[in-house]
């Protein structure tokens, strides 16, 4: 039973849901959390908004309810039904299947295109927007639901929707156009994959091909934002609206690999390899701006103002294990498990029924919180909402969490590869194996081989940068009962910015292992800003507190004055730390991951 | 004959625009370009785009042309030729001013109501949508051009139009409701000091009170955003939309000069006095979010994100001289200076027919220039434009500066206080003085009295705060040809921010006299990138450059890392710097104000 993602070739296979069981720990809490609450949450919202109903009753403007990209939403959540009810151990949801896939053909015209919100009495005409209608990303999010069911057998006839919704597509856009937001493309190549019908994949490529000519109709926020400024081959980086690059990477990855075209991998790669090093902030996110939610400049990475939306790190995470399939270089684990353990880890609230938006590394003020019957304003971040006027995150994040055990190992002819560490069981090539581990909370992780083929095989563990880098491999035939034991040193960690990163210039963080740490208010000691620390990086971080002293400023009438401060009566301090993704579980608070030090 | 501002009461009084003749050097030279070629370039844009036609025709929408605010360009624009005309050696604009009342008073509704974009058919009826209609907004600036009309008798039928539009906004808002964007209120207390008629000032104290009780509509930004979270009276600081807060803020205190209310006084002024500790930028701008154009937090002060909104710093010289006058503390001089001579002298070209927007003090790349034809769309800084789709900013510094000599200077019944320095003819409480400097690029100034009355006067010279602060007072029975010298050393220094500008730390910059100075790219010796050079402020400044090293930072996978980064081979390397308000005058460039500093 394959996951989302099923290429047809590459030096590593992806693992099929079936073949995973994440049996405990951090991951299973937050699996078993998001197949249940959250889910029902998700449909509950898209319910009482309107956005399900929409399909019910094709309504006209003005009174179809919620924005372009509503009808996203409901498929996502498809999505995240199929994967949750065929996942082992995974809550069912097959009815509800049903029913949103019965809505979904029901609203569908007969020349297979699926949008509630053109083409109608009183609605504008399909198409008549292509910056942001949204149609054809909405289409994508259809062709991914689709896929799910098909290979889950939740729904299997979400299928026959999809086959219509593409055929259209390939139809419409067959000689020109796109869509101003990415994402069908690589719902496209998935669905490809599915069905073998081979103009789905020459559509996707048309459509990565067809972008940055400049050809979509101008917008305020420039050409860039809609990575229509260069064309992909030719660009250096990933830059504007940052879900959209990453969805188009994605989207580009599947192409190349399905059509061989190694220079298109290539150009990913590198554009990923260079967002990495220069337009990514430490916990993983992407995403600098608020005003365009894209990419900021090389190096421009403020934490107070990070943007790291979490659909921007989901698509990461898609990415990453795109790049490692075509590639076999294990080290876009590393990536992943940064964006699992410090974005998606902190996006969601512990009973699954709020979430981030945006991502601060620093929160100045506690946050006020929405009034009640007003939670789908965006309320600027600090506390986790239950839903928003854009609502895409958190069902992203259900579909992610529900089929994350995909994401969690590979295998190839020769053996299994395990790239992320969680209590599981996984069976791969010919091998059963339980792992065992603390694993974020501690560094050991001892796989036990329950099951071997008679032939040699190899079991690959990921070392991660932190530890070390590379790989442990062992190779030969394994008996049952045998283990292989891996310790990786969990001691927090001093890490200091890149000079060029203006932002945090003079600034440390800490890191443990994957989790990157915070201070935040609720934990110092009284009458401690966290705004008025320096901490001292000559001593080594203790678990959970690093030692420091107050500034206390003088207040004076203008910010700028000929000499630097120095504090005048400074007070040694002790700075307790949690990790990043517990912050703002304990009521507003105040927060910063980079801390100012003590010049040396 | 008074110019923008002419309160009832105060220690100090507004000079009259025919008072002051700014006769040469810095000032005189953009009065002049902004008299002729900046005034034809928005007459010319505004006819264009078809603003100024929606007036000649007014047009149901969606012919109609340009955003809910485009009217007030057109009265912004009038104010400024009314100012140009009148003012002791400016150009002559009386036809055009005309013609303009003339459109104005023809769109006139029978009620007073004029606003060309709502309440005609196929338009949105009057005040449907009070968060960003404008309305009140427009009428605002329309006030202010009759206003300017009626005192310089340059097109004085438009303070009929005036009248009308004034009384209209009375009757509708007798009992509730106010604008989403501030700037009725002093339009509405400079037409009663024009008029006598209370009722004008009664309507503008009542929209001052009704703000902030959240009784606007919801919005996404939220209310703080338009100073509807919080009554003003309570404010502790300037928040949510810098100009809206700054024209609120003009408004509050002119309704408390002439209404005697000093708790109200004192509340703007300490939440002037806070926004310049802790939410101004080194150049006086203010705004740090380009998302909604707002203050930020505390110390929230990014320099590449600065959004420092050329409007904003209009209103910021427009409230500095109301505080001044209604206080009698010259020391709100040093912010006028600070704002004209870093934010005003920076937004226009040099021909007066492009300017910024928003105004960055970290420019990393180089800008890209708009495509030919595409000019209005905001292309993101770096490069001044010639239009904006958002465009108040040109005629709103077009008013500023035809009208700059009333904020140069004032008088009481003892004398004179010159409060700006520039080459300039000055007639005031019976003194008639000549100033000569070379102001900013010298620091000599030399006052002598052309004329004197046989009574004792006070001739008092503001000493900037970088001066050492306070004044220069000479009181005595002036005889013709006295002088009066200040030298006001000009040597370059280093500033250094509070350590809680995060975005700053472990930065320096260079001021001289009033001007904050910048590293420009196109300076820099070959290979130098600002970006990798740290400066040494062991070294004192020299006129025109600093010494420093370049970085040459490895270029690694991930920008984060356990040591903190030493330049492995830094070479000495000098950095030349210019005034910040020359940047981007020769092409595209990169810049810097805060320069990184080698660590003690």
């Amino acid at each position: 039973m394959k996951g989302p993602l099923a290429p047809s070739r590459g030096p590593l296979r992806a693992v099929g849901l079936h073949q995973v069981q994440i049996t405990g720990g951090f991951w299973a809490r937050r699996q078993a959390v998001n197949g249940t609450a959250t889910i029902e949450h998700c449909a509950a919202w898209l319910d009482r908004l309107g956005w399900t109903g929409n399909f019910r009753e094709p309504l006209a403007t003005p009174r179809r309810r919620g924005r372009e990209f509503s009808d996203s939403e409901v498929y996502k959540l498809t999505e995240a039904l199929a994967w949750e009810t065929a996942r082992p151990g995974g809550a069912g949801h097959r009815a509800l299947a049903e029913d949103l896939a019965a809505l979904a053909g029901g609203a569908q015209e007969s020349d297979g295109y699926l949008h509630t919100g053109f083409g109608r009495d009183g609605q504008p005409p399909r198409y008549s927007d292509l910056n942001f209608g949204h149609e054809l990303y909405c289409a994508g999010h259809l062709l991914q639901a689709g896929v799910a069911a098909a290979r889950t057998g939740v729904a299997p006839q979400l299928l026959d929707v999809a086959r219509g919704a593409a055929d259209h597509a390939c139809a419409q856009f067959a000689e020109r156009g796109f869509c101003g937001h990415p994402g069908v493309e690589t719902a496209l190549v998935e669905l490809y994959r599915v069905t073998g019908q081979e103009r789905y994949l020459a559509q996707a490529a048309a459509f990565v091909a067809r972008r940055g000519q400049r050809s979509l109709p101008e917008h305020e926020f420039g050409w860039r934002y809609f990575q229509d400024d260069t064309p992909l081959r030719k660009a250096r980086v990933f830059a504007g609206h940052a879900v959209r690059a990453l969805y188009l990477a994605c989207g580009a990855v599947d192409v190349a690999v399905e059509t061989g075209d190694d220079e298109l991998l290539g150009a990913v790669r590198s554009q990923f390899a260079r967002t990495l090093a220069r337009r990514t902030y430490l916990t993983g996110g992407v995403g600098s701006r608020h005003l365009d939610e894209s990419f900021g400049e090389d190096f421009a990475l403020p934490p107070d103002r990070s943007y790291s939306e979490t659909c921007a790190a989901v698509a990461t995470v898609m990415l990453a294990h795109r790049l490692l399939l075509a590639t076999g270089d294990l080290t876009y684990g590393d990536v992943a498990e940064r964006v699992l353990h410090n974005v998606i880890a902190a996006a969601v609230a512990d009973d699954g029924r709020a979430f981030f938006y945006a991502h601060t590394l620093h929160q100045r003020t506690p946050a006020e919180l929405a009034p009640a019957g007003h939670e789908q304003l965006r309320f600027g971040g600090g506390q986790r909402a239950p839903w928003f006027e854009v609502s895409c995150c958190l069902t992203n994040t259900a579909r992610l969490v529900a089929s994350l055990g995909t994401y969690v190992a590979t295998e190839d002819d020769e053996g299994v590869q395990l790239l992320q560490y969680a209590p599981m069981r996984l069976d791969a090539a010919g091998l059963r194996l339980e792992v065992a581990t603390g694993y974020p909370d501690a560094g050991d992780v001892t796989v036990t081989v329950l099951e071997a083929p008679p032939q040699p095989r190899t079991v690959t563990l990921r070392i991660p940068a932190w530890a070390g880098g590379g790989s442990h491999v062992e190779r030969r035939v394994f008996a049952p009962g045998e283990q292989i034991r891996l310790d990786l040193p969990l001691r927090p960690r001093w890490t200091f910015p890149d000079p060029r990163v203006d932002a945090v210039r003079g600034c440390a963080a800490v890191e443990v292992g994957p989790l990157v740490m915070c201070a935040e208010s609720v934990d110092q000691e009284d009458g401690v800003a966290l705004d008025e620390v320096q901490v001292d990086t000559a001593v080594a971080p203790e678990a959970g507190a690093v030692k420091g002293r107050t500034l206390r400023p003088a207040e004076r009438d203008w910010p700028y004055r000929r000499n630097p401060e120095t504090p005048e009566r400074p007070e040694p301090v002790v700075v307790p730390l949690v990790p990043y993704h517990r912050w703002a579980r304990r009521g507003p608070s105040t927060m910063r991951v980079w801390l100012p030090t003590i010049p040396s």
